[in-house]
């Protein structure tokens, strides 16, 4: 890393000498893999950028010049080159960077994001707070193909004349977003792509441009060299982009750096918006994920060597895994069953139902509004429609569950993957609002599997339901019970005690789903004491089952114990206490969840556990206080 | 009424000789007027689009045929010649009709809507079941101009060719949304109106078919005409719609029934999907809605005669006036505000500082996603942004407050105008969700002003806080004691008692804002049945004022009652619960607030408080319950 280690700031990158930046490059490489070989993370996409952030790094000067990067999961040679390169290992662990831009860690961030599609939102808001104030820096958002058709993102677009004079859009077209590329825009770019201008393009501006500024010469010749290159680039081309009023420029070899390096120094002071198209190649320097970029788009810790991942353990089987093989087999007994995905087919565990169904498996692109709208549409078509989506996602849709599905009483089955801690990405990747988001909206269901055979179970049922049902489930795998399952339907509403510790509990421990380990250990924790409780798988956080919490409140138990996966506010816990708000024991509850504040990223769950104080001990001491 | 009497369903309307068409039209529009002028509702929008509808209705057969117009308030005639003449004049009304399409309405209401954006991905559900189901129905998607550059529309329109290969939207383009037209979108549509090749269009379709088919021999010589009209209309036009996959068709005038009726039947089953782009006017046939349709979009009770409205009473103002008033003052002190609508200029009281501030002021359009990151960016960039949207509206936002606002603690402040019921306009415009859907955000504080004073107290503070803060207030006006703010701020989380029954009250009645009146109500009721209370006005949902919640706790009250114009789950009873949850003294908290069902649409609000059960006798009498 001889280069990479001399480079603490922007400063430093654009002193060095051009033909050096290859070398860095590979350097950036060489890092991330290793980084992310060791604590997981985002590779495809990191890969693909890192000559494009060599040559905004030249070029753009942050933190006076804002560079957004939409998701930003892409940010890591970001990061690399702005002074975060001596704490760049300790990215995704407990207390250490973020795998996203992230304000509060350099003010070369000028705003986080780890959901699609904001970018150029945001770019406009920096814009036009620039503007306002006669600002001169540059604002740049550079979105990935697939994000730049994201909802907001198009919104975004469709705002920019109207906002501002002076915007960069890089759109970074890898043709891919996560999965395979969707919708029309996409087959636009395709077609910009196989036109003969293309190639012609390309030479024109190597001749002229890069080759003059690859003498050195370019701070005396710059005006000179960037009328001459305005009048190369800036030439319209018939897109969408120019119905949208940006001036359309490209597409350029998004591995050139020089190349891209005079394209920014020409465009930087554009008096119109414009969109800069560059190309680039995911997982590019990593054979594994130059070959499969989805599979490499996020990983777990693997073998630099041989990108071998660690395999899910001998008897064990990954949720959305779970989930993929539950729905096949519904698919098979009911040719309705339709399965939609917002550019996540395999991270959602749907590739092998694509396969096998696949005129029954829409992928929308990120597209999360449109998921949740449409599956309405098809419900009230008389399909089953199940939207499989990261909890985190479905942020995006909660005016789609109320409005278009729960308002109509139309059955789309939720398959809420990722629900609860995130704990490597982090903040803007916690499931942890779920529960909340979706216990207001009348006439829908939220249920959580305690194993894979319930999962299946869940799913069967909801998809026997006239309403909409979501069923959440959280990232991660858990012992194979599959086989248990006997075609059960599970009665809505309806918990199930799995033991207790005595024959008169004084504690009841309600739990959704997986967390029933967690109960058996505070129960252990509780008998050490004396205290006796009974342990409540709750399966349910709506109808919450207020039949068994007052039965159990009538035998005797003094207080009740919950814990979701998920914020404490407006959840589970508060739906055990709204049960039980008019019981003459007036029993306590003590509810256990994330707290009212944002959950930082971490090695693991158990380093955020210990931080906010849940665990097991935790929660005992609790108890022992409420029983006074 | 001689004709629209004798329209008991669509058969009727086909049956209808072409000529007696204008006379049809004429008396839909008397009847919408007359109806509007009694009951209030949209006006402008309806009496835009009659012509359209008749049309629509000759050549389409719902509920066969599935005709879904988006936000839908502009289905008056639609309801009006199918099956719903006699029951038209209870529009609005507790128990009537609703101002929208409404699947429990009608079967020709195939797929609802109250908010913008949602047809063309719902129609593309439908179209995608009746592809699996080999159907033959026609799916068809009305949508307004400023509806179509909605995100969700945008991710819809880019998914048609992905999805099915029959699909008909109708781009009903009045060069306005609610307000002007805005963005690049606009634009393009203006362009292609102004293209000399409109009027040559429109002469060629005249002359080739609209001559034939007004001379009635239309069934036989259908497929010849069709081939013929197919030639003519489908036109490649370069557009953005274009792009997107749509054949564009257009455009032609929306107020001439046999031009649009030859449209439809010759697109009726075009192989690829096709846009139509027709032109309207809003408020056409009545004088005053014709002269300024942003006025006349929404309306209560007038004179049809002569467009005479109700005043605000005397010494009152409307909430959203004083929100504008007072924002206009803050904007003056504070260079830095800036206030963002997104297509609700008038309806959000911005009118006024928008003519004062125009460039402090932006209207993004039908854009609620891009409304508030635009604004999470202006606020990184030092502004101090105000989203101006309606309470029902956020319901799109809430990614933007959660991933770009309140994770990053970015200053955006959120006017929630209509927060709680609106009793007209239903289930999709009740802003009951906000509070239960903002509550479980971390770092966002939720206020509700008592009075327009307090607004005004609560924006000047909320603009002084380094976080989101939303304040929300009704629909409709309240006595106007603006001169009583003295420019004070507000301590954040602290409410106020506003009196007391007797020295030591064992019943707290803490309300949100202007609740304060049915508080009072119920106070009177329980002092006549011997029992004490204190009235508090909790000011702020988020955080809650616990201190003063305990200290009650302590001083022997031993009920705490709840009331809130928004749904009770997830809400500020909850918060109350939890604030007292561990109070050694176990008070009962009674929580008043909208029940876990969607509130429908009603005459008036005191309907639907007795329907529910929420009047001060109903809570009286609970509250007398609980104490036991």
């Amino acid at each position: 890393m001889a280069l990479l280690d001399q480079i603490a700031s922007p400063a430093d990158l654009r002193a060095l000498p051009a033909e050096r930046l290859p070398e860095l490059a590979a350097e950036l490489r060489e890092e991330i893999v290793a980084t992310v070989a060791a604590n997981g993370g985002h590779l495809a996409s990191n890969l693909g950028v890192v000559e494009l952030t060599i040559a905004l790094l030249r070029v753009f000067d942050p933190p006076e010049d804002k560079v957004l990067f939409d998701v930003s999961h892409q940010s890591y040679a970001w990061k690399l080159l702005t002074g975060r390169r001596d704490r760049f290992r300790s990215l995704r662990r407990t207390g250490g960077l973020a795998g996203f831009q992230k304000r509060s860690e350099s003010p070369c961030d000028a705003f986080g994001a780890g959901h699609a599609g904001t970018a150029v939102s945001a770019a406009l808001g920096l814009a036009a707070a620039r503007d306002r104030r006669g600002g001169r820096e540059a604002v740049v958002a550079v979105v990935g193909d697939a994000s730049a058709a994201c909802g907001v993102s198009l919104e975004a677009l469709n705002n920019v004349r109207e906002t501002t004079s002076r915007l960069l859009v890089v759109l970074n077209d890898n043709e891919m977003s996560i999965g395979r590329p969707t919708g029309a825009l996409s087959r636009a770019f395709g077609r910009m792509l196989a036109s003969p201008g293309y190639n012609r393009w390309k030479a024109r501006i190597e001749e002229y441009g890069v080759r003059r500024l690859r003498l050195g010469g370019l701070r005396a010749h710059y005006h000179a060299l960037e009328s001459r290159l305005k009048s190369l680039f800036v030439r319209r081309a018939n897109t969408i982009f120019e119905q949208l009023g940006l001036r359309y420029v490209g597409p350029v070899d998004g591995h050139d750096i020089a190349l891209l390096e005079g394209a920014f120094r020409a465009l930087r002071d554009s008096p119109v918006p414009v969109l800069l198209h560059v190309r680039t190649r995911k997982g590019l320097g990593f054979a594994p994920a130059e070959a499969d970029p989805e599979a490499w788009h996020s990983t777990g810790p693997f073998d630099p060597a041989t990108g071998a991942r660690k395999p899910v353990p001998e008897g064990s089987v990954a949720w959305s895994d779970a989930f993929g093989a539950a729905l096949c087999e519904e698919a098979e007994k009911n040719g309705n069953v339709f399965a939609l995905t917002a550019g996540m087919a395999s991270g959602t565990g749907l590739s092998e139902y694509a396969r096998r169904f696949p005129r029954r498996f829409r992928d929308v692109g990120i597209c999360e509004e449109h998921q949740m709208t449409t599956a309405a549409g098809m419900a009230a078509g008389g399909l089953r429609p199940v939207v499989a989506v990261y909890s985190t996602f479905l942020q995006r849709s909660v005016d789609g569950v109320i409005h278009d599905a729960a308002l109509q009483g139309l059955p789309v089955v939720l398959a809420l993957d990722r629900a609860g801690a995130v704990p490597g990405d982090g903040a803007t990747h916690h499931g942890v609002f779920d529960i909340a988001l979706l216990r207001p909206v009348p006439g829908v269901a939220i249920a959580q599997p305690r194993t894979p055979a319930d999962l299946r179970r869940l799913l069967r049922t909801a998809l026997s339901l006239p309403y909409p049902v979501a069923i959440r489930y959280p990232r991660g795998a858990a012992p194979d019970d599959t086989a248990a399952d006997r075609g059960e339907l599970l009665p809505v509403g309806r918990a199930a005690e799995l033991s207790r510790t005595g024959p008169a509990p004084s504690v009841a421990i309600w739990t959704l789903g997986p967390e029933d380990k967690w109960a058996a250990e505070t129960a252990e924790l509780l008998k050490a004491k004396g205290v006796d409780s009974v342990r409540v798988d709750a399966r349910w956080a709506k109808p919450v089952d207020a039949e068994l919490l007052r039965a159990q409140a009538d035998a005797g138990v003094r207080a009740f114990l919950t814990f979701e996966d998920g914020v404490r506010t407006g959840g589970f816990g508060d739906a055990v206490r709204e049960a039980l708000a008019d019981h003459p024991a007036r029993p306590r509850v003590v509810a256990f969840g994330w707290p009212d504040a944002f959950v930082p990223h971490a090695t693991n769950r158990a380093d955020l556990l210990a931080r906010f104080a849940l665990r097991p001990e935790d929660a005992a001491s609790a108890v022992l206080a409420a029983l006074g």
